[in-house]
């Protein structure tokens, strides 16, 4: 167990040095703070969900990807004006829901997490990794959107409906920052339970 | 492992009485035959992908979906059109990557899988369930499209420009048929080797 010791007291270093950076999105800081104050787990990456436009041609080939704009919270149609106005041929809009990474002790822990995270809906979470003292869980729904704006330099939208695809950008979004309360009021109830931590 | 076994048979001959009645896609029954022809896995569901128009306010919200249209292969525009002329108020478009729910006899097999289908692209993979003789692995990738093409009654696009957006439709669901072929290959590799079977 000595390198799930070491390995735990560095990547919470790491995470507390991004908290004093400023790295860490408000969001979802105290839900990382839940998991990592139990004995059994810590958190390595995470993302409390994002709007995001781009300039990529196809969004799925991650290596031509150049983000115009990004925000962990609830845009204005002029904000996302602006970027679609700096792109140039091809550009898309996304949503992407929290995403989480933890890493438990041991293969009991690493069931209780799941059993919890799956019950506050992030219905696609999963064990990714096995080694000793070092199981990797991600912890994720796939609530996204991915729009097309621009493709080939030619706007696919009726100008006057950008409004309507933002209003809907945003809902999303807010529908992921839900889930992180869900699950942030699952792990309370659970943190008085002895048997959880 | 009686358990292991009963379930095994029983998952086998949901399968064939699928298959029988057509229900299984074509682009996928090589891949499950192969898994499935593995002493230490079985298949318990799966999706090679697909294209889809419904009617719904908010995809998330799963509750209210009406599909008005599904392709499990490229789509033309026409078949779309027709689709949402059949829509309301609130019509998506949405591509799904392939998905495969896959039943594990031990950990080991679990991350023997697991590392394979990573590589072969399907970066979302992890294991969902974990009991004794039944760990359960879904396999996905998280490459997908959600469209509004209709919100609150209004067309959202421009006309000329759906053709577009029913092409990048027809990239996103080959991307995804592309690595079930990917993980065809990595598993026809392995198969020869005994130590994975």
């Amino acid at each position: 167990m000595g390198n799930w010791n070491e390995e735990r007291i560095r990547a919470l270093s790491r995470l507390y040095r991004d908290y004093g950076q400023g790295k860490i999105d408000e969001d979802i800081k105290d839900l990382l703070e839940m998991i990592n104050s139990l004995d059994r787990y810590y958190t390595t990456s995470s993302c409390s969900g994002r709007i995001q436009i781009a300039e990529v041609k196809y969004p799925w080939r991650k290596t031509e990807y150049v983000i115009l704009g990004k925000w962990h919270r609830p845009v204005a149609i002029d904000e996302v004006l602006k970027c679609i106005k700096r792109g140039r041929r091809n550009v898309w809009l996304n949503v992407e829901p929290p995403i989480i990474h933890v890493v438990a002790k041991d293969l009991n822990a690493a069931r209780d997490m799941l059993v919890l995270v799956r019950q506050s809906g992030f219905k696609h979470s999963g064990i990714q990794g096995l080694r000793e003292g070092r199981i990797l869980i991600e912890v994720l729904s796939t609530d996204k959107m991915e729009v097309p704006l621009i493709f080939g330099g030619q706007l696919l939208f009726k100008e006057e409906q950008l409004e309507t695809i933002v209003c809907l950008a945003n809902v999303l979004l807010t529908h992921g920052k839900e889930k992180l309360a869900r699950l942030r009021e699952a792990l309370r109830l659970k943190i008085g339970h002895t048997s959880f931590s």
